[in-house]
C-alpha cells in the first residue's frame, strides 16, 4: 500500500475547493482535463438544422454510467398516491412525440469570464439542436396521483460522483409546474435513434427551453416532494451569485444567444477565417429559452455597427433554434463578426459581460476574426 | 470597412509561427479553443470493445467540409495507366470488408510535453477503437495501373485550411508499398452506419496500424507520384524533430500505449477517483501499430513495482486495441494507477518521456490518481 500521507483519506479529500483564476491565469490542467472529455458543437456544424450524432455538445459530471438498457426500470414516487415502476417498453407504449429542442450548457461562455471561475472552460460552443422523441411526463405524474401539496419533482440519474467533496448521484429538482408543462418528454430517442450512451441511453429528461442541467440523463427515478428540494446541484451548484456568501437564485431558462457560423476557412491553431473578395452569405443560428427570437442583428466591425439579418421561418419550433443570415460583400481587411439575438420577452445579449461566481447563464456576443486578402 | 492596419491583408496573416510554451506556462486560449472543438475519448468509453459513435476521438485540421454524399466522385489519376474516376455506389458494390482499427491521434499525450508544443493539447485520450467497412484500395490501384517507378500515392480530402501560412487541402502522402498493403480500405461505413461528417462522410483511407494523420478524411482524389511527396502535411507538420532546423523522420506507426479504464467513481472538477475497499478489477486496453501487444504490466504505486497483467484474447484481430485486466484488492489509501504496453516488436512504453518537438508519438504512462477511503 502506498499512501502519501499517514491519515486514511476521506472521499471529500478527491475534490478541492471552487476558485477563481488569477486576473493573468491561463487555462489550468484540470480544466483542459475537463475540456479534453466534454466537448462543444464544431461551430462549422451550425449549418445542420439538427447536429447529427457525435456534434452535439457534452457536458458529463462524473462518468458516463453503465446502464442495462433492456432491463432499465423508471420508479416514481414520494408525495404520489400510487407509487409506479414502468419499464423502457412501457414507455415505448406511451403516447410518443418529438420535439426539437436547442440544448445549452448553463455554463457556457465562461471560460471568457474575467475573473474566469475555474469549471468546465466553455468559450461559445456549448450548444446543440436535437430532435427528441419519448412520450409526455405530466401523464405519467397524473397517473401516480399528484396531490395539491406537491412543491418539486426530482430527478436522479444512475450517474455517480463527487463535488466540492459531496458525493451525490447526479439529481435536480424541477418546481411542479414545471414539470407539468405539456412539451417536457422522458425522451428515448434522439435524432431518430435510440438514445446514445452519452446522451443518457437509455432514458432521460428533457425540458425545453431550460439549460442543460435540468435535462437529467440516465434517469431512473422521479420523487415527488412537498418541501423544496434542497440536493447539491440545485442549492449549491446551479445558482447565479455575486459571490460564495450570496444564495443567488436558480439558473433556468436559457438566454437569448445567437451565434455565427464562420465563414471562409480557418488556420489551425488560431481559428481565425479567411474569407475571399466578393459576396459572402453570413449566417448562423440563435435561439431563447423565455421566448421565441424575434430579431438578429449582425455587425462586421466588431459592434461598431450593427444591421439587421433575415430570419428563416422557425420551422423547428419554439425551442429550437432559428437560422439567420446577412448578405455580405467582403472587400480586403480585417472584420470581426458577431450576431445579437433578441427574443420576444425583451430579452438580448450584453455587449458588455455581467459577471456571477459560478459563470452561469452568459451570453455575451462571439467575436469571429475574419481575414479579406486582397483578390 | 475596417482595417487595424493601413496594409492589405494576406491568407497567411492568419497563421502564427508555431512555438513552445514557455516552462511555466499554462494552456492558451488557442489550445483552448481547439480543445472545446476536437474530443477525446471519456475514459470510461474503454469499457466498450468498439467505441460508440461519438466517444471516438476526433482531430479536425479545418472545418468540417460539405461534402455532397450522393455524387461524390473519387479519382484515381498521376503516374497510372488508365486514370479513373469511381462513385460511392461504384465502390459499395466492389469487394466489402470489415476491419476492426483502434486510430490514435499522433499528437497523443502533447500537453503533458516540457515544454509543451502549443498545439491540439492532448492528455492521453486521442485514441477510439471502430469497425471500419469499405473495398481494399490495392485492387483498385492495380486496375488503374500502377508503374514500376511509383513512389507515393497522394490522398487529398476535400477540407481546405491554413497552417502556418500555408493554404492547402488536407494532403497526405503514403509510400506505395504501404499503400498497396492488403488491409488498406477505402471505408465508407463505420461500426455498420455510413460515416458520420466528422469521420470523413462519405470516403475515408484506413490505414490500419499508422497514427491518425494518414487516414484521410473526405477523400477526394488519389494521386500516383514517381517523386517523393514534399506536401505540407508530409515534409513539414508530421515528423518527429529534434528542434525546427531538423529535418526529422516521418511519423508512421503508433507506438505502443496501455490505458487503464479510471476504476470507481470521479471528482468533477479534479476527476480523481474513489474506489471502495475491496475488490477492485481493474481494466482497460492496450494497442501498437507495429506489431500485436505481447504483455501489459500494471502498477498500483506510482511505478515502483509492476505486476503483470491477464490479456484478454485478440479478438479485434492485429490492429485492434486489446482489453487487459488485473485483480486488485484495495485497501484504505492513496494510489497512481499506471498500465504499460509491450509488442511482438519489442516495443514498451518509456517511463520517463523523450521529448520532440511537435510532440508527435508519445506513448509515456499515464496517471490515474486514486484514494480508498475508510469503509
Amino acid at each position: 500500500m502506498t499512501t502519501v500521507d499517514d491519515r486514511t483519506p476521506a472521499v471529500a479529500d478527491v475534490s478541492d475547493p471552487s476558485r477563481l483564476a488569477e486576473p493573468d491565469e491561463a487555462i489550468s490542467a484540470e480544466e483542459l482535463q475537463l475540456a479534453t472529455r466534454n466537448h462543444g458543437i464544431p461551430l462549422e456544424a451550425l449549418r445542420y438544422d439538427v447536429t447529427p450524432a457525435g456534434l452535439h455538445y457534452l457536458l458529463i459530471h462524473y462518468d458516463i454510467p453503465d446502464v442495462d438498457t433492456t432491463d432499465h426500470v423508471l420508479t416514481v414516487g414520494g408525495a404520489v398516491d400510487r407509487p409506479l415502476a414502468v419499464t423502457l417498453a412501457e414507455l415505448r407504449e406511451r403516447p410518443r412525440v418529438t420535439h426539437q429542442v436547442t440544448l445549452e450548457c448553463a455554463g457556457n461562455g465562461r471560460a471568457l469570464l474575467h475573473p474566469r471561475p475555474v469549471s468546465q472552460p466553455w468559450l461559445v460552443e456549448a450548444v446543440g439542436n436535437a430532435e427528441w422523441t419519448g412520450t409526455p411526463l405530466a401523464p405519467l405524474l397524473r397517473e401516480a396521483g399528484l396531490g395539491p401539496d406537491a412543491v418539486d419533482v426530482v430527478f436522479t440519474g444512475a450517474d455517480h460522483g463527487v463535488e466540492r467533496g459531496v458525493e451525490q448521484d447526479y439529481q435536480r429538482g424541477l418546481p411542479v409546474t414545471d414539470a407539468l408543462r405539456e412539451e417536457v418528454l422522458l425522451a428515448y430517442e434522439m435524432n431518430g435513434a435510440p438514445l446514445l450512451p452519452q446522451h443518457g441511453a437509455p432514458l432521460r429528461l428533457i425540458v425545453p427551453g431550460w439549460y442543460g442541467m435540468a435535462h437529467v440523463k440516465w434517469l431512473r427515478s422521479i420523487e415527488v416532494r412537498t418541501e423544496p428540494f434542497e440536493g447539491y446541484q440545485n442549492a449549491v451548484a446551479y445558482r447565479v451569485r455575486r459571490d460564495t456568501d450570496d444564495p443567488g437564485v436558480p439558473v433556468t431558462r436559457i438566454e437569448p444567444r445567437a451565434l455565427v457560423r464562420p465563414p471562409g476557412f480557418p488556420d489551425f491553431m488560431s481559428r481565425r477565417r479567411v474569407v475571399r473578395p466578393g459576396p459572402c452569405t453570413l449566417d448562423g443560428r440563435a435561439w431563447s429559452g423565455h421566448a421565441p427570437v424575434v430579431s438578429v442583428e449582425v455587425t462586421v466591425d466588431g459592434g461598431a455597427s450593427w444591421v439587421p439579418a433575415e430570419l428563416d421561418p422557425a420551422a423547428g419550433g419554439d425551442f429550437a433554434w432559428r437560422r439567420w443570415r446577412h448578405e455580405w460583400t467582403a472587400t480586403p481587411g480585417r472584420y470581426v463578426l458577431s450576431a445579437r439575438a433578441t427574443d420576444a420577452s425583451g430579452r438580448t445579449q450584453p455587449v458588455e459581460q455581467p459577471w456571477n461566481r459560478g459563470g452561469f447563464a452568459n451570453n455575451l456576443v462571439q467575436r469571429v476574426e475574419v481575414v479579406v486578402p486582397a483578390e
